[in-house]
């Protein structure tokens, strides 16, 4: 992309609405603009991010064996009733009345909606284990929406259900989930941990929450310095083992982290003073085994082996997309602006051209920008006829991690330079050697199946 | 996607309520499921090609230098006061109360909001040629929501939005339009006739709508049988060329070709009789240009190039990416079942086996799967323990365009049989001859570039 011909609308003063560092930089970069409380249009660079996020999203849930649909927004409010929760849900349901004066709503989660599918289709134990999954919008209609997307009231998450036939199977499920979601959050850059969440009414150790630590995030957390070592890397992990994936589980989650929420101090001392963690987080995503609370209470059973009705174990599981944005940039930050982890940055490289309208400067950044592009990557180059000072504030406020610099007097030595956002280091090499360090470096990151 | 792994639940009965065939079809072959009237969950195989469409869109947008974001569904419903729509619109619009008792609707469409986004950002001449769009869903809350996803309540829908100088400028924007449509539904198997509208209140002669041709479909049209003969083709376009756009404007649009509403019947007599054509056809698409209706009304104005402020040149452009689907189905169908082209199929080629369980048949399967989705296209191997006859039946119902069948008897002969659903014709030939084969055929078609 040329920036003469995007649309990246850059604030140069810090708006005064925004309290967390996330959403200041979002705003700045012309990600976001609000259009109402907690409701934000998506920028083109902002929009860019949030596909990035959930392109990994889809393709490390589509990898696990889970399956992608899509449920609709607005629900008629009967399931709801049918489950009970219509009248739980409170205010943060927003409720809507259509022509006809039906009851209807902005799904805030879809338990209701999928249980409704399942029954309508699933009758055997036979069709089992099956997760499905959506990629959805939200609304939850907060009272006092804030920080951005992070606390917005239309927002993007991926939620996923899992129906088996017992326990064990779901708890498997639910591994798989872990699993899954470690790697999402490693492709995006992000360190989460799962952490031993509450519960809640239902009661039960079968949720985690994923927590990044950043320190505006909304929870304390206490943890074991241990556990940010782990790593899920690059191993290969058969999904269908249920071994492999109890083994990651309990990698992940024997060692001492927990919210406030859940946080046992008696427990937390038994860890070595010198490894003992108090910090925040932010909630990143949450996996949860319920049992059979909605399976029974809509009707959701299949035939099992000795051809009796018996209620389907589920479990919930989600995702905060548009949320992870701001995730990220919270963790992914400083003084001058956002830096993208190469995994969700907009645009692979930025190319920013010292001269504009010297011939020889022009041609190098054409070249470079057809050599990227050639490659699969996707450059920002900018044309503008900028000083560099401008130039290269806009390249640090937006992140992208990875910027060539093209001058006339590097050009006489035939050279560029190769900065990285991250630590600022500059390295002179040949536009050839530019591109091909570049694709080397994403490499790992084109790894993208799609639909 | 292995079957036995897969959520596709077909039904063997017709259902009672769809009245048209692509209603039929989409609840036969499990792609879609009603969950209040005009409102439907997208099932697994719905979801897929939704997601095709949704591709081809984008991709063909962008090359048209179109640029993608996202606004949201719920919109205040200010701005709507001030463009003086909320009261026109009537009962078709959603309108919410939220919790704080503030007005807001779903939206029905964006002309409002991204004007909004416009004016905020915008200052100069500068900035111009400038065409935002996003695809997301919107809600019309019609009376009589029928015809599945063809006339449903929640769609999905792509609306593009043009911002320039001039009436020439906003002309030439109107042009890339037209053509990145034609280039769009072709990708789908598609003929859409760009037929002159109804400019309604506006006036004026610059609205096309695009019509599928089916016996279904809502509009009587009346065209010059010569404009079927028009295609787009593989030809190379430079979006930038004023010439060239407006070149295949007046090559699409010159001959007869006009829905009831702009029928002119002297104008229709000039017509060689043998090529007057009256049918029926489907609106996928419209494209639109209304000058400076929204820009005053809004106040988007930049400074020209004499430093005066002046209100900016619009159009708005829509594709009914859901509705594609059905309209697709209506062109594309026969007594068996979907035929679905290649373009848009969800699963590029079916695999069949005659003997599940054998394990010569069992294993020449998996090597066909094996080095299809090694060579980027997903098959759909039907591993169920099934007669020949369901999985033929199910194979033919769902419409994959190809499908190769497997059995002990061929492949005593080294051969498996690789059968288009259009033709019906079966070739026999070795299991690589038919890998070969079929990656020839998608070749054409694995040109999207993904976010």
């Amino acid at each position: 992309m040329r920036l003469t011909r995007y649309f990246l609308p850059v604030l140069k003063e810090n708006p005064a609405e925004a309290q967390i560092v996330s959403h200041r930089l979002m705003l700045r970069a012309g990600m976001i603009k609000q259009s109402s409380a907690g409701i934000y249009s998506w920028l083109p660079m902002g929009f860019k991010v949030l596909k990035k996020i959930e392109t990994i999203v889809h393709d490390e849930q589509m990898r696990a064996g889970h399956i992608p649909m899509l449920m609709p927004t607005i629900q008629s409010a009967d399931l709801w009733k049918e489950s009970g929760r219509y009248d739980d849900y409170g205010k943060e349901m927003l409720r809507i009345s259509d022509r006809h004066g039906r009851d209807m709503l902005y799904g805030p989660t879809n338990e209701e909606l999928v249980t409704d599918i399942f029954r309508s289709h699933v009758n055997s134990y036979k069709d089992l284990p099956l997760t499905l999954y959506h990629i959805q919008w939200k609304f939850r209609d907060e009272v006092r929406p804030r920080f951005g997307v992070m606390r917005g009231r239309e927002f993007l998450m991926k939620d996923g259900y899992n129906f088996d036939l017992t326990k064990e199977d779901a708890l498997h499920a639910y591994n798989r989930h872990l699993v899954s979601y470690l790697r999402s959050y490693e492709r995006m850059g992000l360190q989460a941990i799962p952490m031993r969440a509450d519960g809640g009414p239902i009661g039960g150790d079968y949720t985690h929450e994923f927590l990044v630590l950043a320190d505006t995030g909304e929870s304390e957390v206490f943890y074991d310095s241990d556990v940010t070592d782990l790593s899920f890397g690059d191993r290969e992990i058969d999904y269908d083992s249920v071994e492999q994936c109890q083994g990651v589980l309990e990698e992940f989650t024997t060692k001492y982290a927990r919210t406030d929420e859940t946080h046992d101090e008696a427990l937390f001392n038994e860890v070595p003073q010198e490894r003992r963690r108090t910090a925040r987080g932010i909630e990143v995503g949450q996996i949860f085994y319920f049992g059979t609370k909605y399976s029974e209470a809509l009707g959701a059973k299949v035939q099992n082996q000795d051809g009796k009705p018996t209620p389907v174990h589920m479990g919930s599981h989600g995702i905060g997309v548009s949320r992870l944005l701001g995730a990220i940039i919270e963790a992914s930050h400083d003084d001058k602006g956002i830096i993208w982890p190469e995994g969700v940055t907009p645009f692979h490289c930025g190319i920013v051209n010292l001269k504009q309208g010297d011939d020889e400067a022009d041609a190098a950044c054409n070249q470079l920008y057809a050599a990227l592009t050639a490659a699969g990557l996707e450059p920002l180059y900018d044309d503008r006829k900028e000083r560099a000072g401008g130039k290269f504030a806009t390249m640090d406020l937006i992140g992208l991690p990875w910027r060539i610099t093209v001058g006339p007097r590097g050009l006489k030595n035939g050279v560029v330079e190769l900065t990285s956002r991250r630590t600022g280091e500059s390295v002179e090499m040949s536009p050839e050697e530019a591109v091909k360090k570049v694709v080397e470096i994403y490499a790992p990151h084109m790894t993208s199946r799609g639909f």
